[in-house]
């Protein structure tokens, strides 16, 4: 299989013709720009190798990208596609050199639609302007990564991106009708329409959502929009422990009888971390864990019903106090706290994994549990936070800054993995596999299964021009 | 491509092989189950052939599937997986013969796993099972095909079975965590697994939904379940006519600020062909059309709220009538009449074609005046109903009981389907393509589409042995 990762170099021809066909003004060769375009927020000294675009594209329009397509596909170049770099796991890493393609340029939101409740958007938009477009028609776009702020739909819908309302609402696969792409030969197909429904065919849409750009290329998106909710509360529930708090979170769903937009975990170390980070007191930051559960509905007197609920449940399984914040000022407190926790951790330390594993949720603790031993045990420093209502822990685990932290890395994440796996959990429920994890797909999926993969990878993309190097390992 | 459908015949030592491997009693080539096992439905008078199956096969468990499959791949026989046997679109028929594999003894349910929120079965279970075992344990699962009291779950995710609750909930696809599917040689597989997110590989779990038997036969589903809500209320507004029923549909989401659970519509003939079938009074029989709106809620104040505010809306416009129907009776009453309309149909008429269409949902009065204006322009009859809420209209085109019905109704699908596409609608919302449509995929789909959905299903299904002849024409 060697050979379908043979390609040829960028060279002066495949520039004259990328320049003539698209602009100049949108190809660059700048080798500056190479470099800040050639990894996303895996930074470059996770890898052994380093890696490097060789061209430049930042397409207008969907003719742009097939006419690019058709380039690298009639010259056997790779493409990898680039939303705002705000990846997680290298799937943006130009692996096998090529044209990287930003769609900063495709930002665009085409249209919204308040009688059919969507929005068509171009991939360059960035996530939160969506949400508040919507907003200001009384709509709720879904879709809610921690990223949201700077992160492409395009890059979301690439990698399924999960964040805090999964529980509620989905990941952002679930917000999405219907797709344009752009095939590796150039060929433009739109996969589903505006409608609710849709049985005619394979679901391709849905299958584009977390294929990380290695089936087809996303060129504009028809997004799902719901009635926004007129009303939300954020609590935050302080616990003594870990244990304590997740293993109320079952409870609120059971117990409280409704799915909460959010239900956020921190460990001790996450809250201390932010607390020094931020510079400012962060409530339950004493507390051995919290948790934020977002409620939202419609009517004011039913949102206080439940959150009073909800609020008597907390203490009743065990937690020690529970904030509410009502106001934006309170509830912008409590999310800075929770979306600043991976900064902190970067900014305090040079060398962690961030793992996204996700298990059942009645597993969580066990998790935890897991974790806790596998560091004690190496006299390593560990920080848990993340979104316990559906299962998927951020656990970092950090490194001594010394020599050996990859050997090091290497035992903890196979045992940690091996642990996830006896639980009925996966390597990846979120951030994906990209570059960084695919060395670990054969421990999670049979052979069978990583050959399925790639053969479905053929059938759209024959040549293997589309993001090669990502996703599964071919024995390159 | 012809020769991809070249098969061998089940003959006496396959039937042996078959025997030896599974159990005598699990196998059977009796004439008289041959033919009542050979369709769907649709019944064998809609096709211009008969179509009829060589064997049937009954496995008990997984395993049993693998071996078949084994025995079918290293023979070249075709495979066509069977749920109950209640699909709308000739996916079950064995339009090659072969084996025809029925599911209806794998239907165990084989856990509900309450802190998990899900509940894991054999694809042979019948769908009402699952809910009413979901209800008893305070839970809801979502999926709500009007066949529930009689389709398989199986059967169910292979169409992708939509209902009356796909506004609110999504369709059963959407339900579906993991699945063991075993693949057309008789690898056994799963994809996905109880977590909540998952992008660690290809979304193929969402892939299959769908995917009508072609692509692997699915063997064990995970679902999701949901917090049940404690009280419903159907409301059933009649309107002076179906225009103006229809009108009010986005009104109800847009002005109301919910999701409705569900939103289906019955115009006036279907109301007149239920009253008279089931020899009771309907409400609001004697209207132009009616729509009937179920809401649910946990607390019984606001699910009041909200039915008065839905109600009050309803008269703002256009309806003369709302009936509120709190109590099972009355709410079952409501229910059997929009769910009796098929049966209606069938037994006061012969020639008739029953479509799926799907539009935006802003597109269905347009989508209703011209069945109108194609029925009237050639003297024929016809009957609107359906998910109103999604843009999914079962209209029935009734025909005359005369020689040419065949030609009129190419005509009259003709003509509906190029005014569906122009509306950016789609041929099948939720009944699938499976044999029935699969002629008319070329009007809706391009043929770049078509070559992908071909090159996917030779990706999974090598041999094309996996219910072949669905879905797409190859130019047999």
């Amino acid at each position: 299989m060697s050979s379908i990762f043979s390609y040829n170099k960028v060279d002066k021809k495949i520039l004259y013709l990328l320049r003539s066909t698209i602009g100049d003004k949108n190809v660059s060769s700048d080798k500056e720009k190479l470099i800040s375009y050639s990894h996303d927020e895996v930074p470059p000294s996770a890898y052994e190798s380093e890696y490097r675009a060789e061209a430049l594209v930042f397409p207008e329009c969907s003719a742009h990208v097939s006419e690019i397509m058709k380039i690298a596909s009639a010259n056997r170049i790779p493409v990898t596609p680039r939303g705002a770099g705000t990846g997680l796991s290298g799937g943006a890493l130009p692996a096998f050199g090529g044209i990287v393609m930003s769609f900063e340029k495709m930002n665009r939101i085409i249209e919204l639609d308040e009688k059919n409740l969507t929005v068509t958007v171009e991939p360059g938009v960035v996530t939160s302007e969506i949400s508040k477009l919507a907003a200001r028609h009384d709509l709720l776009y879904a879709g809610d990564p921690c990223s949201g702020d700077a992160s492409f739909i395009g890059g979301n819908i690439a990698e399924n991106a999960g964040g805090n309302k999964v529980i509620k609402y989905g990941a952002t696969g679930a917000q999405v009708l219907a797709l344009e792409v752009v095939l590796a030969d150039g060929t433009v197909i739109w996969f589903g329409g505006k409608r609710r429904k849709d049985v005619t065919g394979l679901d391709f849409t849905h299958l584009m959502a977390g294929s990380e750009g290695t089936l087809a290329i996303i060129t504009k998106a028809v997004l799902k929009l719901l009635p926004l909710p007129r009303h939300s509360i954020d609590l935050l529930a302080a616990f003594q422990d870990a244990e304590t708090a997740i293993a109320f979170v079952p409870q609120i769903i059971k117990k409280g009888g409704i799915i909460p937009a959010s239900i956020e975990f921190m460990d001790k170390k996450a809250l201390e971390l932010v607390e020094k980070y931020l510079g400012n007191p962060v409530p339950a930051s004493d507390a051995g864990a919290a948790l934020i559960i977002q409620l939202e509905e419609n009517d004011p007197d039913v949102l206080e019903k439940e959150y009073e609920r909800i609020g008597t449940l907390s203490k009743e399984n065990g937690a020690s106090e529970v904030y509410v914040a009502d106001t934006r000022s309170t509830k912008e407190r409590i999310w800075q706290a929770r979306k600043a926790i991976p900064e902190a951790t970067s900014f305090f330390y040079n060398r962690y994994t961030k793992e996204d594993l996700a298990v059942p949720i009645d597993r969580v603790p066990e998790l935890l549990e897991n974790i806790k031993k596998v560091c004690l045990g190496r006299d390593l420093e560990w920080v848990a936070y993340g979104h316990a209502g559906d299962g998927n822990m951020h656990c970092t685990v950090i490194g001594p800054d010394t020599e050996d932290w990859h050997e090091v890395l290497l035992k903890v994440q196979e045992e940690i993995y091996s642990a996830v796996i006896d639980m009925g959990g996966t390597l990846s429920g979120e951030h994906g596999i990209g570059f960084k994890r695919k060395k670990f797909m054969k421990l999670f999926l049979s052979k069978d299964h990583l050959e399925l993969i790639k053969r479905v990878k053929l059938a759209f993309d024959p040549d293997n021009i589309l993001n090669p190097g990502k996703l599964v390992e071919w024995n390159e």
